[in-house]
């Protein structure tokens, strides 16, 4: 069978979403749609071994989906932390306990295909330009609000980087300065009031103080607590979610007024798993950002109707930004 | 005589700084020395006289100068507010009280040589790049600090000026939500803290509130309060001035790590009013930002030792700005 008779014309390309907790990947095709769809726990027992493991799961779609490598046009990896996507190094991620990793060609080696690896948040933000709602955009700021906390600069279609790969990391700027400690060891940084596992712990600090809440049992039944469960609590009128909900809703709401001030872009699109958690978490957010928008003329001119949207990829952005690293 | 003669060769520009109180100007020579300075109250009784005003200044610095409309290469004129280059409109500025008038043309007509108009702080950032110490630096945010606030942002050593022109209006971010009302009616615009009016307007306020400072005999003996005296106060141990001082630089330089974080430029440079007030403002302010890098190892990473600098080119920096519009 010759490509075309295979219909693939090699247009498939792999996309694999390495996360600290999960991999998973899928073949994409031109339109988006995701097949063979697989993922497993992330293996940290060793470099080798994660490596190991995401070269099985894409071996294992390709035998399942019985493609050949030669059907396939590339695989992108989407990887946390500091990437060199030129040399494909892995060069630190916390998450995957590596360091200086040859992402690249460890997995050409191992599965014969060309590879190409990035930034998960840059890659995501490729993603939604070429997938999801914001096609044809060129100027675009992707803000992923997960269990870290970072934005990916679009500028005239492609990726800003700045001078140290770091332009977009404002998960680590401070706007709270009684806030929590950050993970990096700040004060008060973005990312440790919003985070997925920031939101958490706060709930958990309120019960600790003895607030009253709903919340409070399911934590003593060990019952794993998440966005979701303290958002729905909130919707429900539980008053100490409700107020956690809020002072997320309004520590976001600045920031992104700060970023939507500093580049004036044509979008800002968010995603991670809290954003996707409940259809409350954007919309009390939006109330506070048109709050903003009714006091200033200035961010009133600003902010668009379509200025602030959530990604409609939802949780397989991941994969099709992946994706979407293969030209 | 001839251009080469008169040792010009059209090289010297004309550069105009258009402010809200006071219009200066001078001859410009390629080095960014200035000749013939000429400074003069603006007047805003209608447009026109506005435009006569400034096209008189010219006119007398060019006759005082003795030269004559060919030997300028060009003229250059930076605006407060918002400005269309392009078609040379200055489209609408509160200070000079003035909306979609044709600032290029008009200058034009009445000098007879060709002109070039931006805003404000953008020209003030191209004159840095230029004359100033930023020489050869590509990626730069200037921040303007004076009676406004507000960063011009240089990508590829270009102006980037985002969807609506306002990038980098970060003047008007909320960063205290329990902050003074702004004059965009914003609730705790970083404008609406660290501006040279509401540095004075804070000090009032706290005199008001019958805090002891030293400043209030000033006040009251009708002396104007500048942030230069506020500024002196607080290094001669003045407990009221010290804690505005304080006040002014947390939240600054809270704006200046997410500028960093969100753009991750080469160089962050200081200008306006408040900025030259003192050197205590520098120094307070970084010694808050080292803080922060001390804690975070984050922001430590991202801030290398020159990437923060106030301008050397000080309070002609308007007009080399203006200069640098001609090139």
């Amino acid at each position: 069978m010759t490509h075309s008779e295979s219909g693939l014309d090699k247009k498939t390309v792999v996309g694999v979403d390495v996360g600290g907790t999960k991999i998973s990947a899928a073949l994409v095709d031109e339109r988006g749609q995701l097949l063979g769809y697989q993922a497993r726990p992330t293996t940290i027992l060793s470099t080798e071994a994660t490596l190991d493991s995401i070269a099985e799961l894409i071996l294992e779609i390709l035998r399942k989906e019985k493609k050949r490598s030669t059907d396939i046009k590339g695989i992108g990896l989407g990887i946390p932390g500091l990437v060199d996507p030129d040399r494909g190094i892995g060069i630190a991620s916390v998450n995957l306990q590596w360091e200086n990793v040859f992402v690249k060609d460890e997995i050409q080696k191992r599965i014969g295909i060309p590879c190409v690896i990035e930034n998960d948040v840059k890659a995501a933000a490729l993603g939604e330009l070429r997938y999801g709602e914001s096609k044809g955009i060129k100027d675009l700021i992707y803000l992923n609000i997960g269990t870290g906390v970072a934005a990916a600069i679009i500028l005239n279609g492609k990726i800003y980087r700045g001078q140290k790969d770091m332009a977009g990391e404002i998960g680590h700027a401070v706007v709270d300065i009684n806030g929590p400690i950050c993970k990096c060891g700040g004060r008060g940084c973005l990312e440790a009031i919003i985070s997925g596992p920031s939101i958490i712990k706060r709930i958990q600090e309120k019960i600790e103080l003895g607030q009253n809440t709903s919340l409070a049992k399911q934590l003593s039944e060990k019952i794993d607590l998440t966005p979701k469960e303290i958002y729905e609590a909130a919707s429900a009128g539980d008053i100490v979610a409700r107020e956690t909900v809020n002072e997320v809703s309004r520590f976001l709401a600045n920031a992104i007024q700060f970023l939507a001030l500093a580049y004036d872009p044509q979008r800002i699109v968010l995603g991670g798993g809290v954003v996707y958690s409940t259809p409350l978490f954007f919309e009390n957010l939006m109330s506070v950002i048109h709050g903003l928008a009714q006091e200033s003329w200035v961010f009133r001119h600003l902010l668009t109707p379509n200025l602030i949207k959530v990604t409609k990829l939802g949780n397989h952005i991941g994969i099709l930004g992946a994706a979407a690293l293969i030209p």
